[in-house]
């Protein structure tokens, strides 16, 4: 199967409700969408953990999935996270994206009992043989439990055929090394850990995969840039610029912050769903100082 | 609210599957009820984690619920775990159980994101208004997530009204101790980590959760009756006999060693959902030769 | 090798110095190791954490050792910790407390760099080979660095003839599980986790290392006696009395707790050597209240 | 104070022993010595880790640091650790140290006991107030066991006068990021995590202590070069043509690993002591490999 040439910025999507918090407000996506598109992400990433797809029913899943896709119109690739506690409500979504037009799948191995290396790399096998669609594997221990090894992931890399590519969110920045290494330079690595942003450029990673580009683009976008033309001074310093509000996201857990500066900045999206709160006063007058500086 | 008087053995149900493993098999879920409590339980447990709560549909988990508590026809107490990601699903579950017929609902604080100890509170709080029935707080950061120190489980003990129980499963004992010494002896506290059984009822533990009662009933309620019994010395023994047993089944995976345990002694009831996977061959021999052994 | 019959509450003395620190107090020692043996203890274990042995110089350390043997004059066991950084220097001490007359060596596999583990069975086995003495092996991940696992400890056991005595800290009481199901039974084990006392003795622990009866002999030798005589009950409420106590020593550092305690109860030894603090004056008047409580 | 203008790669010694273990081995000292320097390197740091300063006695440790610092005789500065576990024996060694003409004195809190950060600070005050030399302030809980918060570090570095380095080997990169963000770039730091050399130099580390240069300075010297000329796609890949040595050099123990390394170079400086084993036969093989391969 041939590599995608997904890379950069792929920015993810909240995913919008109504005032009450109970119905989709579909066409706030939408202008989200538009946004991040306008200010230059090369991908989209909507339903993952930004876009609070793990709190949603599955016909809300549906709605969302297949209007982010048609949204998108392939301005940009779009990723779709189809991960699900069951492989075969997993595999049910990873059809629907593909059946809608998404050009990859994002899969993180949920689970609620601790999975064996064998029972993760099945998982993964019947999600690759129920599409034609690229696979791009997530690990991500702090939310769904699991923490696979540099190893499993170059099994189930070497073992699914669409399985091409890697998204590393541990926060350990040797992992991507060992990616690099073990994986002889042919196994494409995205970041997904938003403080590691310079580091994992400096490691090689292809992409940054960040809930950031819905506040501050144009510094993601520019880190991006910096590395692309070998300047590492000017990453740095990007990268020392931004973090403050990289941090400040990431901690404030990425659903409350975004949509919180999504209505400083004029776009509202509604507020996350319990038990999740929205991001408290304090927070929100830190938050928009963060932004006025960055502005 | 008067503390109800849950005590000693409290054994968790499976939840059945026909063999293709799409369909509840509600007849095998009555059958194993009615060995627990034939056996002597002193309380049953569905659609926790050995229950496989998490991976069933929503219609699912209210056939499964609605039809525990009608079988078990107050025999003995039912407590149903109505855990779920939103704080809306889980107020849902909690009413469903009520209205059933439920003695008990049991609450783990399960979440996608990481979640203050406000946002945990608020939780518990808006389950323990929607209900009047006794609630179990559960702490198992191991399968949550989400890990409760004595203090937040204090401080939702007394805010919340109808959080009268504590079940702890972090494998650390220490924390009985603090819930005894904190709670001044006041706080009724469950243990639901196998290998502690013994430690946790010389700590005071008031019952022990446990999928144990569907293989070998008879040595989990004569440990607790050695406790009762004052007799340190029997208590022990009947530990250690049964630990090699209690370490498998937790390490193999509750669903799937109990349920491979029920098929070797003539109850079938089908195959945990993937990706988790049934017990392979070597692990069902060794099995077989744990209950041999403990006959 | 016949295992000794070390069992009971093993007493750690402190090491006393001189008021400007610098000079070692042997008198006071002398009056500390009599205080223990007049309570009851049925061990005296020198030069250990509490004993400060990590922080005197080799000359200090052999006049202590010395001092302690001749003192305690075998109305009991002397159990000596010579644990050093290097081979060598544990060897000297081992044979130096052989010669001076200890009953018993305690050895903790302490290392600046982290050891393999045929390093450390080579450290055991060369100063097992050294003298003619039994060895209790000592694991204190949190002091040493090094966490032993109970397959490692009893190919130890196993492997080098005078080690014949486990001392456990860790914390986890599944050690202690694992020791007793893997060693058949024949591995005597000790606690050296002061919190865990009581589940300890549940789990079969022969005995207890601890510095508490420097301040509270009676109350450690009553909950061993309750059970000894198999009485669980009192043995759960002699344990949760003493716990406060327990806890406070251990967390404020026991050089420094013990010393603060016998201080108020008219025995000067002394402070801790920099860079440990001697206890402040809030935790003297805790300690102070704690030990009127349980006078 | 003014901060001394340390920066770039800072080269461990090892300690020489004759055959026997035995005897220091000051001329081999010596020629590692010298090829260090002659190789490049911008400072040199005797009695680290590396230099088992751990493992020497008083007396040996006198005539390492005096000759080591003699023998560099200012060609380039010289860093001389002086860590010990009482404040007494660090503020003895770092005297001697400055006495004998050393540049800096790096200082790890080494402790038996867990150290309150209040313990850990004034231990840094005792030690800057002896001396007048500037302090290296090292922080590696893998060794010594006390994890110092950059929040402490800061404290330290602006409450003691003359420490004004950091030295972080955690292994987070993120603690380099708060080190530069609290520290408002104004608190240099250094790498003391080999595999971390890329990332610690892209978030703006000022220097790499590193062995390394035994055995590979020029790889190190073209790193650090690279980063200089703002190169960031040189530095990379000389990142990763270095880093299965400097894995190799870590994971196999330092002392064993450079030693072996200086023999296959034709520098004879003995074996580490026991408990710490020289690198068996396999691993010199795969040593000599990995060096063949970046000759």
């Amino acid at each position: 199967m041939t590599t995608p040439t997904l890379h950069g910025i792929i920015g993810y999507t909240i995913t919008p409700f109504t005032a009450d918090g109970d119905t989709l407000d579909l066409p706030a996506l939408g202008r989200s969408i538009d946004r991040l598109i306008d200010s230059g992400v090369h991908a989209i990433a909507p339903l993952g953990s930004t876009g609070e797809g793990a709190y949603l029913s599955d016909a809300e899943w549906d709605d969302v999935s297949a209007f982010s896709i048609t949204h998108v119109a392939k301005r940009v690739p779009t990723i779709v996270s189809v991960s699900d506690l069951t492989t075969a409500k997993a595999v049910r979504r990873a059809r629907f994206a593909e059946q809608h037009g998404a050009d990859v799948v994002m899969v993180l191995p949920a689970s609620y009992w601790k999975l064996s290396e064998a029972e993760i790399l099945a998982h993964y096998q019947a999600i690759g043989d129920s599409i034609s669609s690229p696979i791009m594997l997530y690990n991500n221990p702090a939310t769904s439990g699991t923490d696979m090894s540099v190893e499993l992931i170059l099994r189930i890399f070497n073992a699914v055929e669409n399985v091409t590519m890697v998204k590393e969110s541990t926060g350990d920045i040797q992992r991507m090394h060992r990616l690099q290494q073990l994986g002889e330079g042919q196994v494409p690595f995205y970041n997904g850990c938003n403080p590691l942003a310079l580091e994992a450029f400096a490691a090689g990673a292809k992409g940054w995969c960040t809930a950031a580009p819905n506040l501050i683009p144009a510094l993601n976008l520019a880190l991006y840039q910096a590395v692309q033309a070998n300047d590492l001074n000017s990453a740095r310093a990007l990268f020392y610029r931004q973090l403050p509000l990289l941090e400040f996201i990431l901690k404030g857990g990425l659903p409350a912050t975004i949509k919180a500066g999504l209505r400083l900045t004029g776009l509202e999206a509604g507020d996350p769903r319990l038990p999740v709160f929205a991001l408290g006063e304090a927070g929100v007058k830190h938050l928009e100082g963060l932004l006025t500086q960055l502005k």
